[in-house]
């Protein structure tokens, strides 16, 4: 991809590299061919149909998303087997109960209650895996709460148009790694309490489905003994975030915003751009003891590198960007110029922006 | 306005009180009436033309907007007197000099580079404002570069297509206040900068017109000598950052998000909800020592009430958020009821919602 500052570009534009969008998927399904998994992709990183069109060139035929209009989405744009990975939400039985006419639905169940409000309004079939809490205390039963779980199987069994299928697992705890290593570790840990849970449950159940989706575990993990499927969504596009956590390098990025500058103050080093909190999100990131909001980048040859890690993005108003940088890289910068920023969280970034640019100046929409 | 838990909402809501937000609005244009202001109230809170005719409704005639595709929609929408607040991005001169052609157009221009650049492009007049900046360091020139204004306004006088007025500011430092007190010593400090301006620049050109435009001070300042126009955009709606500021009272409050119960947590009172970073925005705030994304609400008479302290939105993911409460609270809540969540900062809640639902389930929508 050929990035050029003289690109006819007016307003902040999320530009999107096809080649290393493409290469990390293809690096991510070769891996679930090497240990035979089964890949459902989740959606909600790039939210367009385009995208996985290039997810099904790789042999993706199921995918994973995080809302019902999501699914309806890519049920529109020809997707069959299709996971909703959030808690089902029973105010929505609904949607849920026509796209279930119409696709392979499988959604998360996580409660005797839900359970048997959903099964009450549903007329059509749909799977069920139940939400693990591996650690990341956010939604889940713990692999420790045995009798809930089992009851919960035992009810999903009993109802009618709900066949419980396994188990699936976001391991957001993964996110607080900060090496290889330490995301082996969040990993390894997962892969023990599947093993239990597999000891525990298959006499009385039989054999059941085990799904795990996030990006730094399936991104470097090496051993899925009791995994069948992975549902990671980032590494499409990867960001800072993964660059920190350790799931990628900064060469894996492949999306980055472009932004008119709008003014310069010389005496404080800083570039005032048009790129804000409607753009980026107000997510985060703090390295070096500086908490900024992305950082600047430069294009070199087929990939884009921070230029250093003085110059950042530290502050976002509703439209307001503001950079600081050195004197060096502040004096390349004239008003009128894009400038290219990082993000810290490509997944928010992604969904503010609403769309991409491609080479050539070709956009790809969201749903 | 009536909101009851039996409402049709099935997935994350922004409820707008008409009754409040248009007694913001009776009680804004009041003060501008009172102190001989001119009203141009900021349109990049609420994005939306009904609410618009609300303003209009209180007899604003001028309007701000923060982008060159806010103020096309506002002109299509029977606006003519339109101020872009936002440092003039000369990548948008094509559709800025089209815009020009059909309303009263007034931009900010903060420096010679840009203004000789805006007005080569220019064939159609536009009216400009220098931003100052009084103490936000974001944007515009400080009162002392003196030799800058006056080159800059000497440039903007010489130069085609651009008839400078004044100048505008926005004095972001104000959110750092805590009181009513510390909210009006920013006000006087801006008044000061202004009237020392004023002193220096008049005899040279004649008299110009400043405009200020944020929402502490002018929901709290009772002194607007040196002021002619004002241009708070938040107040329509206000929020709980609002009331930390001290700008309003929790029953101010204009907008709430209704969010389905996905899961319950009882072993750590938590719950689960639809309702995440793609609906509040990631936009946080610390008070007591917590840092949250927004407080439990529940519904009294003709106003939101927070519930308590301890009961507030403590994380968000993409979709999902998670709420913490009492024991008390904790058991009034089960799955599929809907709970109210007041955002932290309404701007980009209702950047990201899109929409507003009314009583009796009128939906209002933004550009």
């Amino acid at each position: 991809m050929k990035i050029s500052p003289t690109m006819d570009i007016t307003e902040p534009t999320l530009l999107l590299d096809e080649e290393i969008c493409r290469a990390n998927i293809k690096q991510m399904a070769k891996k679930t061919r090497r240990h035979g998994l089964h890949f459902k992709p989740h959606m909600k990183t790039h939210q367009s149909a385009k995208i996985g069109h290039w997810l099904k060139d790789e042999g993706a035929e199921a995918i994973t998303v995080s809302s019902v209009t999501m699914a309806e989405y890519f049920s529109r744009h020809g997707w069959y087997d299709i996971t909703i990975a959030f808690p089902c939400n029973i105010r929505q039985a609904g949607r849920i109960n026509t796209l279930a006419g119409n696709v392979e639905l499988t959604l998360l169940v996580n409660s005797v209650t839900t359970a048997k409000k959903l099964a009450e309004k549903l007329s059509n079939n749909v799977k069920v895996y139940i939400e693990l809490d591996t650690g990341s205390e956010r939604t889940g039963l713990k692999v420790n709460q045995l009798s809930q779980i089992k009851a919960l199987v035992k009810e999903l069994k009993d109802a009618q148009h709900l066949e419980w299928i396994g188990f699936y697992s976001h391991p957001g705890h993964s996110y607080s790694s900060r090496s290889e290593k330490e995301i082996r570790q969040v990993h390894q840990s997962v892969i023990s309490q599947i093993q239990k849970l597999r000891n525990k449950l298959t006499a009385d159940f039989g054999k059941f489905e085990v799904c795990v989706g996030d990006t730094p575990c399936c991104s470097k993990a090496t051993n899925f003994e009791g995994i069948d499927a992975i549902s990671p969504g980032n590494f499409v596009f990867y960001d800072l975030m993964q660059v920190q956590i350790g799931s990628c390098n900064i060469s894996d990025i492949a999306v980055a915003v472009e932004c008119p500058i709008v003014e310069r103050y010389p005496e404080r080093n800083e570039l005032a751009v048009y790129g804000g909190a409607v753009h980026f999100s107000k997510e985060s990131f703090k390295a070096n003891k500086i908490n900024h909001f992305g950082l600047v980048a430069s294009r070199e040859a087929d990939q884009w590198m921070t230029i250093a890690n003085d110059c950042y993005l530290k502050a976002l108003s509703q439209e307001h960007g503001l950079i600081t940088c050195s004197d060096q890289v502040f004096d390349r910068y004239q008003v009128g110029d894009l400038i290219t920023v990082l993000p810290v969280h490509s997944c928010l970034t992604a969904n503010l922006m609403g769309s991409y640019q491609l080479e050539n100046g070709r956009i790809i929409n969201q749903l």
